[in-house]
């Protein structure tokens, strides 16, 4: 993965001209390139790990998985968010683990931690790195020095139980090899995360994912029926069963730790057999309304696609614009939807996934209720680019950047009764604060997850950088978004975690009482607070 | 309800003379009729309530909601599981609290658990008071008194939010008054646990319970999306929302409690429309196993039923003996299986539920596996007759009790690579413990929850009770089918929940870490350990 971005070095794909001029001509772009400074220029302070611990470290790991070089140090300076790609772009992230340790067994990311707490390190667990929240960011709290606990040595598949269809994997897997192994027997995990690339499942577990296709897989939280913690005080084996009754769900409690009460190790995740048919399509609504209301129909009627995401007015005319979901595209393509009246129309795209049979049947009814809410289906080339273009978000943020456009995305989720008003009031505050600064800009939206209760909101927005103040530009919009969710009724975030960057609403999440909770909770498992300081529980 | 047993005085069922025929030729019963003594000579301690203490409550309740008498008491003085009712019947309860507390509202529990930590008042909190595993039982722990808190008056529908699918309700309510009022707007909860006719809702969520029908409508926890929870350091309030990140969820956490936390007061529930159709039909096989595979094609290919329950050869020949299940009737039936190859066979029902359409593509679907299984469907009449019959099985018990005869259940839950394994670990050790005590019974099984990855074991044995030695004979079995779940890789409990008398295994469920770390977690919520002593978390 570039230090810088999104990505290998190999691929570059570029910003197509007509996608550069449809942003000089809406949110204006920098006249001058701003690509990220070269590697040698990051200026990271010089490794505060002592002696002692470096050595005490290299003692349980063997001195080649004790990595303290100014490239490893770099690369785990910051996860890959908006606000992380700035600073080390800039040359200048906010520090760096003073260590990058690679353990090689749950017993050696035991003793780790056991002596991490002993030396006042801090430890910050390392996946894919892929956290748009700041949840690898390198904080060190109170402690001499912080290290990076990079899971990269433990990506093996452990066991595969055919008949209960789970399989047990390291949690530093990545999720393409994990779908890789499954692909050849015939099965699929079913997560895919727009960081479906480089994400780790121990990662996917620690920051409750939820991929794309959750609406039809489920969340990764449902996937997971047993695991192994590492903690300063000691393990937490969960043992794979189906459900239980015995008290309070630990199994929920350590999901979404976000690595401040331990590393993840193991993980038995839920299977399924791989989709003997996918099908993915775009359908076109008068209104985003109208297409919520179809959306919530399919959801209720347990019919409800494996994949459903409906943008809103703006994010459908930025897709035509770009292209990006081939088919309908550009002029011709709204000349296209306009003559059938669909003038300022929002796009959705469903897709399905499963046996022939079943895939046929559920298409046939959501087609049948899409059109009874006005939808008009625009084939599958649509879909299909969706599909092809799926993970392409974060390679396209990093163009933006060096063309001085910052690009950022939030999410939530709430009650179907009470979406509307929540879309309303975020893009609101979204489309305030950028304009307050001088810099208006576009902000889009999409529903991405389904329930029979209620969804979820994606909300993109671009604007031309304030240069000199990039950071604050991102930090004031952030607050503003952030508030607007709560003000609203929504929860602060539905899939991509709470980091550093979402702490400061967690109280309004979850309480004062709720929050007192969780922190007698880290109390007992990491009496020191080495495990990840300045994220979840604190704010950072 | 009966102060010794279950339903109220004016339903009185009697056990069929051929079903006591067949209880005498098989596990014997008691030569004299054992009815339970009067309520009068129900021996219960004198209050231990301390008159300031009490003088407190009445002021934060009135008078009339702190109840003293001994009727009040002893109906709080435990839950109706087997021991329960051994030791009531008998007129030796346990203990009693020392009052019953009948709050009407959340701000009076919060102050009536603040005034308990205060005066050290232990506080149990009391739903339907449906318990079987001593989740009520009247212990107090290191405090001077105990009081019941009943929710009796917290029993209204708060809201409901047609378009979002959700209810919101105190947890007082009872099961059926909630169902009363959805069906009337042409919805269902959907939770039938066996204890349908009493249990309440805040009940269910403290104990995680599944209803029978559970498999279609999920779990009680999966329907929970808010609640509101008095814990003694105050308010948890968690909003109602179809899917966070926010870190671990609270939820689950709280769900589960098993009141040890602290009072759910109120719940946000999902609902769904009341079924158009119910189908509900026998469907014979040859064995348990080759029932159980094809309960598990029918979970794996995503069209399990809305209840799907199989019976092993044991409990499916006790059935028919009994004519529980009617239609195939006694010596009739049984010559009827045989003739056409099933003279050991298993009985399963299977039960759809839903709009007409799905309900006949789901039944065609599953009839059509069970068949590749060996399936033979009996019809209609026998699922009908397990309909009518499947809350009957604690009315039951009083009977059977009355007849010296022992009758207990158990459950647990395991992967599907590891069910079979379990059955036969925990029959042999429920065999062998009564066995050992002279008292050769009848031990049963039904599969009576389907799930992707697993399934779980619903275990029923009756024997003749040891007279003078009920409790210890009781005890005995207990421990061995405990230890026999935990060593055969099962949980101690798929939906009855710990209480007390399961709480000694919960280190070898959830570990060392895992105790601490909930108990870290009541110590910040009830630092005075007042809440529901002595269940989930400490040995009774």
């Amino acid at each position: 993965m570039r230090w810088w971005g999104w990505g290998e070095a190999s691929r570059a794909p570029g910003l197509p001209p007509h996608a550069l001029g449809f942003l000089r001509d809406t949110v204006g772009v920098s006249e001058h390139p701003r690509p990220p400074v070269a590697l040698g220029e990051v200026r990271i302070p010089a490794s505060a790990l002592s002696a002692s611990a470096a050595g005490a470290l290299r003692e349980i790991l063997g001195g080649a998985a004790v990595c303290q070089d100014h490239r490893q140090r770099v690369l785990h300076a910051g996860g890959k968010g908006y606000p992380d790609l700035l600073r080390v772009r800039m040359g200048e992230p906010e520090g760096a683990p003073d260590a990058v340790l690679y353990p090689t067994s749950h017993e050696q990311i035991r003793e780790v931690l056991a002596l991490c707490a002993r030396h006042s390190v801090a430890a910050i667990p390392f996946g894919g790195g892929t956290s748009v929240v700041g949840g690898v960011a390198p904080l060190r709290g109170e402690h001499a020095a912080a290290v990076a606990v990079d899971l990269g040595a433990l990506r093996s598949v452990l066991g595969l139980d055919r008949e209960s269809r789970t399989v047990r994997v390291q949690a530093g897997m990545r999720a393409p090899e994990l779908e890789g192994h499954l692909a050849r027997q015939g099965l699929t995990l079913g997560h895919f995360p727009q960081s479906f690339e480089y994400v780790s499942l121990g990662g996917c577990a620690a920051t409750r994912s939820a991929g794309q296709a959750s609406t039809g897989y489920g969340r990764f939280e449902e996937m997971v029926r047993g695991l192994r913690v590492a903690t300063p005080q000691g393990d937490i084996e969960l043992a794979a069963v189906p459900a239980t009754a015995a008290g309070p769900e630990l199994r929920r409690l350590l999901v979404g730790s976000e690595g401040v009460l331990g590393v993840i190790s193991e993980l038995t995740l839920r299977v399924r057999p791989a989709p003997e048919e996918r099908s993915y399509e775009g359908v076109f609504f008068e209104s985003f309304p109208a297409g919520l209301a179809a959306l919530r129909g399919l959801a209720q009627a347990g019919v409800a696609p494996t994949v459903a995401r409906l943008s809103d007015e703006r994010e459908t005319r930025m897709s035509l614009a770009l292209a990006g979901t081939g088919g309908i595209k550009g002029r011709l393509g709204r000349l296209y939807l306009k003559g059938r009246g669909y003038s300022e129309g929002t796009l959705a795209i469903l897709g399905f996934e499963g046996t022939a049979d079943e895939v046929a049947r559920r298409r046939a009814r959501a087609i049948e209720l899409a059109r009874a809410h006005g939808g008009l289906p625009v084939g599958r080339s649509v879909g299909e680019a969706w599909v092809a273009s799926r993970f392409a978000g974060p390679y396209l943020r990093d163009e933006l950047m060096t063309h001085g456009v910052m690009v950022e995305t939030l999410e939530t989720a709430t009650l179907w009764s009470n979406l509307e008003r929540l879309y309303r009031e975020v893009t609101r505050a979204i489309t305030e604060a950028l304009d307050n600064q001088g810099t208006p800009g576009l902000v889009m939206c999409h529903v991405s997850h389904l329930y029979e209760t209620g969804a979820s909101l994606y909300f993109t927005f671009l604007a031309r950088q304030r240069e000199q103040a990039e950071l604050d530009q991102w930090q004031t919009v952030k607050r503003a978004a952030g508030d607007a969710i709560m003000g609203a009724g929504g929860t602060i975030t539905h899939h991509h975690a709470v980091g550093r960057d979402h702490s400061a609403w967690m109280v309004e999440e979850i309480g004062e009482q709720g929050m007192a909770a969780l922190r007698a909770l880290k109390a007992q498992l990491d009496p020191a607070g080495i495990m990840n300081p300045g994220k979840l529980l604190s704010p950072g």
